[in-house]
């Protein structure tokens, strides 16, 4: 076999960077997250081979400057003005610059670097991720509104500019890598697995009364408030399956979610020979990141290797979307464009946040997204984006829509 | 990301041969047995994709002739010089060329192919596939014995020729899929599936008194009577282990089992970052053929898709070496060499014959194997091997000292 025979093609060649002897510039946004810290810990394991231009994040000053120590990075970044103070005085003497403040953020961005992991939540990424894009430049993608809100014009730009994006989210980042680009034509489909949330095998009855604190208890990652409540409404498979849309070349009816509970399996491609090709991995961020970071290389983790023995039964269901009406809904938005999938996300990040005030009821968060969404398309917003600021009319109006419906409509738990 | 930016390398491009419009050349060695037949049916779902060059078999005239009209070979050989009246009787006026005998089959070897499908069953196929080994030339190998028994040569040869050989066994293939030879050393371990077989949760005292008629029903394929006796055993898996250890750059400790009774993953390759990639399947051997045939590339098979959501669950465990002691025989042998291999081989086939034969216990074929090496050992034949002759020296004395066991110590059930 030729993989035998043409060893010389293998030991540690296989990555470009390493091969360089160059150590890789790396842009960090979103560092104090909790995609941020664990890409710090890759990035201290793997010593001399990154070198990291600027650490980027929103207000934690704190955590911020600890970091940029650890890693020697150039130059610490904080998106809130107020913090300037603290974070010159945590960074005194150290050699370390730094900046806060919208400009900042983007000077920041703006430097020489070889890959830009772009892991800000929210809609507060949109605007230095979409400025990370460059040509000859890797992006690590971890911004969900990169893909829901602004997929059109984010795409638009990677096709502008050439970069390469990788996706750092774990079921996309574990189709990416089995995802033969070269056999695009030939993939049947793209499975995205879903853990089922909590609520997996819930009647609706069921769901009707479920409280925020049993949402809150996710079986396996741990995660913040709202991605945990988009799990257990599926909601958060369902901006992945338009994430998934826009990151791969495949057509809408080639987009499959499989319910694995255990979420061992991350990802799977199905070929026309039959093949199924799958990435498992023991529940770890590290790993995708690892494989952004070195790509098309790979690293060295300390992430837990997965005992299949151990784990004993790995099973699957199909996801139900009568149960799932947000998932649904997802899935309906996407085959309405993405002004529609704007709205979507909006919506449901006022939503889930009256949902987990109290506001209303568990199931009334999908009524409360669907009544925003209807109310952008009745606006006329619902037509391709043109620039950042359409999508950003869309997510104030979906925010103002559904915030209006749950005062109106909402029945408190 | 670029695979969906790059849009215009993938369709139809994607596979080198049909990107070019000519049909690639094939010598389908073994056309009658069970791979054969699969590889037929491969070739006829691909019209125009393939030109059949020859067909070669052992001695079932009337099958060949009737592959041989199917797919319009230009000629079709048997290795049993007997069956040339028949043969040449079936193909009268059809314009295809008959030939039997060894020279025949070796001339047919010779002449222009692309790819050549080694699936001869046993030591028979020895000869042919070696001489299929040429520059410019891809083997897809169905023939364990060019790696139980000759793989020092065998590999020696397919370096020295620079052909490549893809593995058309399904654990082999699948690991193949997955296996990324430009981080080859960033890789752990590669791990084979096994189903456990019939007996996988018998004791030994069980297994002491199971009869042939219980021993060949296996669950999932549908095999010939010695593969299924070795799947019993495990044996099987240890061949194929050794096989793998010729095929994959890693080392013996990098090589693991996992039992899986389903038989749905076929393989798996466990990265130094975290990720456990898998290929999964039905258990059907079109897939793999058609991977190999259509390799870059994939093509479009009937193959049915795998759908998880139905399969529901998928189990594991870690294989018994204790309750499986012709496993542990094969990875014994493995670490002693490709002597030890080779005797381990001949002499399965013989203790497996005598188990059929109701002449010995089942938990004796591991015992009648274990002193045909020891003989081989103290023949002093268990050194590398220099030729082909060698090795069919280790392989007849093998026979003989485990006939003579057999004959000495055989309990008959």
């Amino acid at each position: 076999m030729d993989i035998r025979t043409h060893e010389q093609a293998g030991p540690k060649g296989s990555d470009q960077e390493l091969a360089g002897g160059e150590p890789v510039r790396v842009i960090l946004l979103g560092s104090t997250g909790s995609v941020g810290k664990s890409a710090i810990d890759v990035i201290l394991q793997a010593p001399g081979r990154y070198k990291v231009v600027a650490l980027v994040a929103n207000s934690n000053a704190t955590l911020l400057a600890e970091q940029a120590k650890a890693v020697r990075a150039d130059c610490a970044v904080l998106a809130d003005p107020a913090q300037q103070p603290v974070l010159e005085q945590m960074l005194a003497g150290s050699g370390i610059e730094t900046g806060t403040g919208r400009g900042a953020v983007l000077e920041a961005v703006d430097r020489p670097a070889g890959i830009v992991i772009g892991a800000i939540v929210g809609s507060a990424g949109l605007e230095p991720t979409l400025a990370a894009l460059k040509p000859g430049r890797t992006l690590a993608l971890a911004n969900k509104e990169c893909l829901v809100s602004a997929g059109d014009l984010f795409m638009e730009k990677v096709r502008a500019t050439g970069a390469r994006v990788l996706p750092v989210d774990s079921e996309h980042n574990a189709i990416f890598q089995v995802f033969e680009r070269h056999n695009a034509d030939r993939i049947d489909k793209i499975i995205l697995t879903a853990s089922g949330g909590p609520f997996r095998t819930l009647s609706l009855e069921e769901m009707a009364r479920v409280t925020p604190q049993a949402a809150l208890k996710h079986p396996n990652f741990s995660m913040g408030n709202r991605i945990t409540i988009d799990s257990a409404t599926m909601m958060n498979k369902g901006f992945e399956v338009i994430e998934a849309f826009h990151l791969f070349p495949v057509e809408r009816h080639q987009l499959d979610i499989l319910v694995h509970p255990q979420q061992i399996v991350h990802g799977l491609v199905q070929y026309t020979d039959g093949s199924l090709l799958a990435q498992m991995g023991a529940p770890d961020m590290r790993t995708p990141i690892a494989h952004c970071l070195a790509y098309p290389g790979r690293m060295e983790t300390t992430v837990e290797r997965l005992d299949l023995a151990k784990a004993g039964s790995l099973t699957f269901e199909a996801p139900d979307l009568m149960r799932f009406p947000a998932l649904a809904l997802a899935l309906s938005a996407l085959d309405r464009g993405n002004g529609a999938t704007a709205a979507l996300n909006a919506a449901d990040e006022v939503a889930v946040g009256a949902f987990l005030a109290g506001r209303i009821g568990y199931l009334q968060i999908a009524d409360a997204i669907s009544h925003a969404i209807e109310t952008a398309d009745k606006a006329g917003l619902l037509v391709p984006q043109a620039a950042l600021g359409h999508v950003l009319e869309i997510d104030k109006l979906a925010r103002i829509s559904a915030e209006q419906w749950i005062e109106r409509a909402g029945v408190p738990i």
